[in-house]
């Protein structure tokens, strides 16, 4: 992962990085690769509370730019995303869409400022479950952890000496108040890793799944939840009308030399 | 493009659709072709005025919704944009940048309260030339224009009998005042079309694009431009760990039955 980080920070050519800072275990450990890649000086934390996150998100994500000895903004969102809000009642998912996306331009815009690449810091379950917003804490330029369930961020987290209570804390999107992950998903992160490992890794199908010990109701809700949330995996579709359209028949000149 | 529609609606079982209207050419050949999708019971139009924008924007966007028969809703955005900019001195393009992006906040928001898929406005020329704001007003879940040149969009727009002022005024994404899309861009919508279909429709070598009487320095130019905005046409680049990754050999879910 970190040799894939340097890989691609030369293919774009943009040596420094920025990472938003959550004080949670995938942002850290993103951290903790992109530092190994790309040095201290070249990457850049922002920390961006809102109103209800933890007080502890902030300390955790200090501590871990203090480890890093990587340099860091503090951003408070609260102001520009209660005036996204308004004065409508929306509930905690559209509300908390809006405070990822808010954060999103900020990281966005800090990126610029730096010419730096947006690090992203979805793990695969999350992706695989559309556990994310759109065009929210999912936009990146580059993401290290994609490929990882959240149990091997956790096991990753141990090996990089990551301190243990960021480790140990029970992983939340800091939304709002009492929010958790595994709260809201209706299961543990250990027991769907698991399950999606033998689906997607292994492609069992629903009979084996079913022999390992998964009821057949689980296997068809989660399949369901990761076909229902394709659309965030994949830009937009285009209508395909001329004989070589963007992202089917034209894709490859990432690596047309120039 | 109209069938590509109704087929992705049905696809993701989303009968509404939300456009943002901006008056321009291109989100009201899309908002005609959406409403003979769908109908005009279906489709909802999001007019989000800024301070900078012209007044005739309000204007012909309403004249499109009315001629389509379809609700409409105005939210300004100057404060939340604001808000997000803040006190410091940021240069047009970062400005730009966070009130299209703000607009992509106001109209995701909306499409969730409406239960509605978001249509897409990007056309094939921004899109090659990323003359488009990444998770701004590139965002959306499916897009009718993407494979059509701008020059293109202004025919059909003929052929819809689209009102002759918003197929003949200058194009513009309204970001401040006074901005035109062919005095950024630094040539022609007309030229640059007829390059871009002989380079990637046609797939001529630079040999045979230089007898076609393009500049070599043209084409390494444009070349150049595809290149370095390829990264807003794709997901975030993953790092490929284990033997099934997102969007590398874990695509197809899309078409799974469920």
């Amino acid at each position: 992962m970190v040799d894939f980080i340097k890989q691609e920070t030369e293919r774009f050519a943009i040596k420094k990085c920025v990472i938003g800072l959550s004080g949670g275990i995938d942002s850290s450990v993103a951290a903790y690769l992109t530092q190994k890649a790309v040095g201290s000086n070249n990457l850049f934390g922002l920390l961006m509370p809102y109103k209800a996150s933890s007080k502890d998100s902030i300390t955790d994500a200090l501590t871990v730019a203090n480890k890093l000895k990587i340099k860091t903004k503090v951003i408070d969102v609260t102001d520009a995303a209660d005036a996204l809000v308004g004065n409508g009642k929306l509930d905690n998912v559209r509300r908390g869409n809006i405070i990822a996306r808010t954060r999103m331009i900020y990281l966005y815009d800090y990126s610029f400022e730096k010419h730096a690449l947006v690090i992203g810091t979805g793990n695969k379950t999350e992706l695989l479950l559309g556990y994310t917003t759109l065009y929210g804490d999912s936009a990146s330029a580059i993401n290290p952890l994609g490929d990882l369930y959240k149990t091997q961020v956790w096991q990753l987290a141990g090996l990089l000496k990551i301190p243990k209570n960021i480790i140990k804390k029970k992983p939340s999107a800091d939304l709002w108040i009492g929010q958790t992950d595994e709260g809201e998903l209706g299961f543990t992160y250990e027991f769907v890793d698991k399950f999606l490992y033998y689906l997607i890794d292994c492609r069992y199908t629903d009979e084996e799944l079913n022999k390992l010990g998964f009821k057949r109701d689980f296997i068809k809700r989660v399949k369901h939840i990761i076909v229902r949330n394709q659309f965030k995996r994949v830009p937009p579709v285009i209508a395909k009308v001329s004989n070589r359209t963007i992202n089917v028949d034209f894709r490859y000149n990432r690596d047309w030399k120039s």
